[in-house]
């Protein structure tokens, strides 16, 4: 019999079907993997594992998190954003809590009510400038922890960045964390870009996390290059109950863990992760710069990450998406966003800018 | 600045941590990915791909799912099996549905209740010899539809293979089919071997789906070779609602799909799938003959694919886990499994076997 | 022996513990049962009925509520408001569903995430002026059906009247119908104090429910006059799906189902729901024409219903409290609600009006 | 203005739509009210009482409770036996438990899943003899706690008495409590029938509840007399977390409260509760033996409390069903249940055994 093993490693009965040059600016996870996240895949293969998480490589991952989270961090690898999302926010409340966040947080709206299907989550949304929380935001939720008729506010989820692309600054998270645990809520952190806002901060991203106060952290690592893959990390143990079981009911335990581990490991044992993220950010700058050049397109937001939010004419918009992808944020108000990401190109930025200018200047 | 893309393609910051010689016998996803598989990743990196499923890897899949199970069959690739299975059951049944399985089933014994949890549904169980349904044994649940104190059975689940490595034949998958077809209930399919089963039966994979009223199946790609990933495919779509939804709030919808489709395609495009299925089955096959030479071990269910239940004296059983792993099924009983995979090669099972032999001699 | 009925009826061994001469202001969940109400026990009482609603007293309710709501109307009695709202919803919903609200909506506000926990319901909020929706308000959550990362609009959950206690207009819930209906989504009326409008609008309750396309109602009893009860009224009962099970998995089928529905027959058969309400509104108005004399205390909101919402001192408040119950509705901005009911006498509201002429002196 | 309290107490628009002599045994929840629970209705109307649980009436319902369970009682009405079951549950358990019920258990065959759907609760169910779990049963079911892939077995659940009319004996339920807790187990009591249980083992309730180590109980009123009302009695506050927002959030928060607890009070303040429910068994006794002097009809369970298990043929047991109401329990076997309840007359039993007696001569 034939080893099964014994292949041509470039085989596969698969076909290329996209152009693997093409690049828009539609969404970060437009993006491939980057080839060390590839290359480090290919190293974690081979043999057994045990499965379901007591693999080398996801303990391994347990030391390089700790390097980046501090002594008490654990990592808990699961498949998507969503997923550490709703993991992570039932691990710290009670069937009866409730959790804080801004009305743009993707908790709320774009998760299909993940949070409260799955996790029977109450969201206490706030209105916000520049999608950031505040302590005096949060204090207009935060109340009637004894009232039984309301749900009761447990949680203060933020997200770092967030989605309208701006930071937090280190002291900006630490006031929120002090407010949050002096009313007696824990912390949350929705960081699928948290790489990028480390970047932007030009600090460790224990500085805004936990140094400052966070319980628990979503780390995104699709978005900056894996091909899939986040994790949950507790940097309060004593902030959550049950993340074993909470991450199997969930349906977030993937059985070969070590391929999603590994991927993390590749990412954040150098500086993988800031690579890709500073050459995100770096991309949105250049694209800010350019987008500042052409009249009539306004910027909406600071630019602290790799997302660009611009208004400009609709008819303008529709005709340069036929050029390169991208979405509209508020199509009635001809919002759009731009994202760069690990792979975006200078060339790539400089060619859209000049369609940019193009097309305004048919408008 | 450097194009982040030009790297040596095979550095990476991770490491191995594992021996990739070591293999056991513990399960299918103890093994890792068929070099195949890890080819056709690269082969879909690279540039832009639309997110969440509207790429060309998961538009083409939906090509070769068709031509496995049939014109009206939809794919919707997913993270894991629990979520295929979780995420199935809900597009087949109301808020009020109940689904009949054996009492070994996987969604009842070794999802921690995600069933239930997140999807609220009840399961209805009866006990089964070797694992099978029968029309006879459905019959024990499928009552009371219109009685509102009961949960209302709208679905049968079965796996095939089943849990203890039995495979149905064609005909009894049919007369289950027609059984609850009649009574107005659907019939999903646990597939997470369904390629073992295949090879097993030595039929195409609609000859026992598709083909004889499974309304909805749940493929399993992971422990055939892939890194992970599985697909619910609708094989009637007139069964089900809301598929697209519900696998984003069941949070199971990848981003970057492209890499879990492209597995699939791998997997299915050609002959990958029967090839692993049909390895895997060969090993168990020599496995049972090498221990039936054993005296003293006794086989507990037909081998029938990748599977082998044996019992033997708990300390034999004991003594050969720190040479192999694998686990024990009930401890009490002395009854343990052990399961073949892509990758188990003869010299592993003739191993494994002559350790056997020389533990059960110290008995 | 003895028989076991034969006792004095009026024999019991529970003591009174309350002085049945005392009324505040707090809420017309404070008052008791109006005495018709319970004379309608006793004439239900004794013998056997079936249980769980295939009683005579329920049967006879079908046939009031198709008086008052049309011929289409179908009367499911059930034990509390939030049980209503939460079975209506998910009778209109499917899993993926969501439901736009006034943010000031009970089911928001006050249900403890019921709507979330049991019924896995998200909810799209917006603001309002006087608790009231608009199609202009509706549509900035109303869009993104196809999406699916966005729970889908499926219903418009209005109250009349609302929480604020104004009420919505003939035209208006119409205009609100037409709109949703046109966007494929279904309208609830959460009509806890329903009959409080019809009393305020002059109007049958049919015309601004059933008449103007309300699909389905939660009709309220307990607050006006009832010991206990409410019924979801399904209007439209194509609009809905399961409402028997749904009824049953959310726990609110009562087992002698006799003595809700013959509750609501005592209140809907002639005009003792209509009396209440009027005596309630009209104790509203005589409250709100003597506190517009008081120097100092603003009436907040349109007083259209049994609640008058003002402005005052806080430590006026909270010395008037003393004296007699209320709620602060917010407490920072010394905003307090004071509600009448069935019960609430002339007396009760000139004594009142004296006490708080009495404390605003004081300031 | 005519004061709204002043009419004819006895006047109601509501008619008698039933014959309140005419009574079977189908079940003891088609029975109607003890008058003297209509009287203590009376007694605890008018006035204004603080909605909601904070009305003397529940206040002092306390006290009555602690004098039957115990100084650490505490009692939460509830409006049915499956809310206070799935309230008790939720607050025993984390989001990742697992209950430990017989197979013919209430919550498990007639709640429609509400455990599962509410609760989001896994049932481990185990097949008894005569309905009555025991330590070596439990423990078919009572492992795994470490294994996330397994639901964690956190609560047993027995019915007292069972479902099959049995009772527990006070050893029984003490071995079981210690079993439970030895293996970090809390232990739940479904008390549906619990004054039956206490009359037929001849000991106050505290002597198989609180005084043996049950955690929690559910206490019913509904079948013991009272118009509708449970309530969740706490025996150990330790065991429980989030009693007071569990209750609303599963939607048996009654807002006049009051109503509820002077029902309880009614039943528990002397001896109303076990006055009913000697009543009951002494019928269900009177039946029994009756019936075991009719040839060819089979007693199935021992007669314990107020039901009566039998076989007889299908034929007699259908036309018997056209002179008396009663249920098949297993059609198939031709096995029914006959209920007595606290309005049972010697009268209905003598002539209903004549009834079965003529019919079976029929046959």
């Amino acid at each position: 019999m034939a080893d099964p093993r014994a292949v041509n490693p470039g085989r596969t009965d698969a076909r290329r079907h996209h152009d693997p040059e093409l690049r828009g600016f539609a969404s970060d996870n437009y993006a491939g993997a980057h080839p060390e996240i590839l290359a480090a895949l290919a190293l974690a293969n081979g043999g057994h594992q045990v499965a379901y998480g007591e693999d080398e490589y996801t303990e391994h991952l347990q030391r390089v998190m700790r390097s980046h989270f501090g002594a008490a961090a654990q990592a808990f690898p699961v498949f998507n954003g969503t997923g550490a999302n709703v993991v992570a926010l039932q691990a710290l409340t009670d069937r009866w809590g409730a959790v804080i966040a801004a009305d743009t947080a993707h908790i709320h709206v774009d998760e299909c009510g993940a949070p409260e299907r799955v996790g029977g989550l109450k969201l206490l949304t706030v209105e916000t400038e520049d999608g950031k929380l505040t302590p005096e935001l949060i204090d207009r939720q935060a109340y009637g922890w004894d009232d039984e008729h309301r749900a009761m506010p447990q949680v203060v989820s933020l997200a770092q960045n967030t989605e309208l692309g701006t930071v937090y600054t280190v002291d900006e998270i630490r006031a929120i964390c002090d407010h949050a645990h002096e009313r007696g809520m824990k912390v949350h952190l929705d960081g699928a870009r948290l790489a990028n806002a480390a970047a932007s901060l030009d600090v460790p991203m224990r500085a805004f996390t936990n140094a400052v106060g966070v319980d628990v952290l979503s780390f995104g690592g699709t978005k900056n290059g894996m091909l899939f893959g986040e994790a949950v990390v507790v940097l309060d143990p004593d902030a959550v109950r049950g993340m074993k079981h909470l991450r199997k009911l969930s349906m977030q335990l993937a059985s070969k863990m070590r391929f999603v581990s590994v991927q993390l490991e590749a990412l954040l044992a150098r500086d993988l992760w800031l690579r890709n993220a500073r050459h995100a950010n770096t991309m949105a700058q250049r694209l800010a710069e350019g987008v500042r050049t052409v009249d009539g397109v306004k910027i909406l937001h600071p630019v602290q990450a790799n997302a660009v939010f611009a208004r400009l004419p609709h008819d303008v918009a529709e005709r340069l998406q036929k050029r390169y992808r991208f979405y509209f944020w508020d199509e009635a108000a001809g919002d759009v966003r731009w994202m760069c990401s690990f792979d975006t190109t200078e060339e790539d930025v400089d060619g859209f800018v000049a369609a940019l200018r193009e097309e305004m200047g048919k408008a």
